[in-house]
């Protein structure tokens, strides 16, 4: 145990396939970018970890790999310390604007947390431990999510039909709705907004409370809106919404809708850095935040982040990006050992048909992931999936997330700007 | 390591010989209380606590022991629950009124830590890791301490002189302070002050920085003057303190010295629990929150109050009540883990002539204690001087601790009232 090091780091970009989803400045590649990190301590012990695969990122996750070898996994501290002095003066960059604005603190908490999730599954390898127990332990034994409903096109322009179907009216977001729960059993469903005017979108709110009178909705138009329309559709949807994500762009308009509407804002936008939280808690801009170890700095200190919440009575709920199934695991211990992450979290793997893990250990059951109980974060590598997803990220083009450039290839005078509405 | 479980509690009550050190409320008696706990988990592996020791503490904590049989060390949120429930309705108590007034949420605080501790240590010890490592990693590899000064009889009225000395004058406590610094080396002094009238204690200060030029010094009259007399102090000790602990009373009246002298004010009785967290930010009422595991709820929790602190720009040192070798392995391996725990912390040891652990192990060098590097804590119990400390206890008569009522033994006209000056 004490002579647990890393001794060797290996980063393998992927893309998978993915759907033409809709949001508020334009929509998804047919390919998504990942990256996988194996941090490799000798004696067949491998960490496994999941980030951002778009070049900046791969590129600084480059520039920090050899600075580990050496490292003790428990050593977080020292982790920070290495990744910090390998970046030198962090950029502001993130792979996709849907996180809110970049900053430096968020880049360097972003590449910290790449390595941290391998580094614990390492430590719980090591200890004979799932990942939640080396968190506190598991307060819930499977860890709800909801279901992510977005607008879609049957496929993308220049492909076949992605066989999730089309979804572009209230009655084609409550039929995928009816997909997602009939297949998965999901309790919460989350409508991706601000792609549609406000009244077409408050329309499939209405349709999904008529279908699902149970379920708690909300919607997140990702600031696409003003604030006079945020309040407007707040107030109109009075009633049916759990919670209204993100409506509108910074700290102070959040607290003027705040003041307004009648459920709880929530955001992964407007607070997503520590730095954010001081300010957002004066102003009472949000009622509660989405956390996401992928960019809040891996899951001690999204740890840290329910316990902040927690002290200051803010919600906390997850926020999920695209993503595979080492980041489904790593957020299901997170989500299972922070006993106050009581909203259902937030995923997009109903939309993913590729993953680069063996399957059988992740699976909804009634809509929530049962925590796995192997040693670590419980998956295991599958290096002929991995290596396909790979040759797929050779060959796909793409390097860097572009939802506007992308839809401007479909409708050449698309803005990409917001508010919209 | 999955078999892992508490399989035996052992509570032992000792009491430590304590000289007359002078305070606010009164002087020390002749015996102090602590709890030390055992928890075993079979085949030799004993977790070692150690807590308030007196009688409501120790009802407590005999009331929640039996829960813990078969709880996993590992499950940090299934001891709370387990605490919480056994403790049922927890009363608003606590040992001293020196660590500010008693709450439900701190009595749970306090009882739950006690085991906390000694769950961490199971784990280290099971791991094979020190207890600084499953926190994060020592960020340092000695943990600095302050030279605690205070005023002090010779002796105990009705009994010999204690060798420690008498120390009621500006000269008795430059005296103290240099048996302190010569012996232990320390590198920052503290003065438990509200005892004599201010500009006796401003005096001793002024002695302090003349005889120690060099030494960042303190000074804590555990809210013994008013606002207008903690604004004077403060003002006549610019340039003289690193920080002012616990002037007056009250989140309000503590903002208000803050805003009007120029040091940092620190706390430990203001703002002792997560709950007073959010007034006191918003009321800028203090600028350094001095930690306390045996009330903020355990190691995980104070590691939360240091992520509280670095996000909202708030110094973090930390405070000591009288306490033994255990405890001072606890802090120890705390204060190492957590980065921005930069103060030199708190600690009652140099007054202490028996402890309950295995000499050897802590030692100050240069002020400083070194991180224990053996699994757990890193301290073994040395039974005979644990039955020695019981016996003790047990003849000694003293059942809750008594500042005021001791004093009052001695100066029958003695009123303990705050604030005095």
């Amino acid at each position: 145990m004490s002579e647990l090091a890393i001794r060797g780091v290996r980063i393998t970009p992927v893309a998978v396939k993915d759907p033409p989803l809709l949001n508020s400045v334009g929509v998804h590649e047919p390919f998504a970018l990942r990256a996988v990190i194996e941090l490799d301590a000798g004696d067949g012990l491998v960490g496994l970890g999941e980030a951002y695969g778009d070049d900046p990122s791969l590129e600084r996750l480059r520039r920090v790999a050899p600075a580990l070898i050496g490292l003790d996994p428990f050593d977080r501290h020292e982790l920070h310390r290495r990744t910090a002095t390998a970046l030198g003066e962090a950029p502001e960059d993130m792979p996709t604007d849907m996180i809110g604005p970049p900053s430096a603190s968020k880049t360097l908490a972003a590449t910290f947390a790449a390595f941290e999730v391998p580094a614990l599954d390492l430590v719980g390898q090591a200890v004979g431990r799932p990942i939640s127990d080396l968190l506190g332990g598991a307060v819930r034994a499977a860890v709800p999510y909801s279901g992510y409903l977005f607008y879609k096109w049957a496929g993308h322009p220049d492909g076949e039909p992605d066989g999730f179907g089309e979804a572009l009216t209230p009655d084609g977001i409550v039929a995928q709705a009816k997909w997602l729960v009939d297949t998965h059993g999901f309790g919460s469903l989350k409508l991706k907004g601000g792609v549609f005017p406000p009244d077409e979108e408050i329309a499939a709110m209405h349709a999904l409370r008529g279908a699902f009178p149970e379920h708690p909705l909300r919607i997140d138009p990702n600031t696409s809106w003003t604030v006079p329309t945020s309040i407007r559709v707040g107030t109109e949807l009075a009633g049916v919404l759990e919670y209204l994500e993100d409506p509108t762009e910074g700290l102070a308009g959040m607290a003027e809708v705040a003041r307004a509407v009648p459920m709880p804002l929530a955001t992964n936008m407007c607070v997503t850095t520590f730095d954010d939280l001081p300010a957002a808690i004066e102003q009472k801009s949000v009622q509660v935040v989405l956390s996401d170890h992928h960019y809040w700095g891996g899951l001690h200190e999204s740890v840290l982040l329910g316990g902040i919440c927690r002290t200051f009575d803010l919600g906390l709920s997850m926020h999920s990006n695209t993503h595979l199934g080492i980041s489904l695991a790593a957020s299901t211990h997170l989500a299972a050992a922070v006993p106050n992450l009581s909203y259902a979290c937030d995923t997009h793997i109903p939309w993913q048909v590729e993953d680069v893990i063996e399957p059988g250990v992740l699976r909804f059951v009634d809509g929530a992931v049962p925590v796995p109980a192997s040693p670590g974060l419980g998956v295991t590598l599958d290096r002929d999936a991995l290596a396909q997803l790979h040759e797929q990220y050779l060959t796909c083009g793409i390097r860097r997330r572009d939802d506007v450039g992308y839809m401007r290839t479909i409708e050449p005078s698309w803005a990409g700007t917001r508010p919209r509405f």
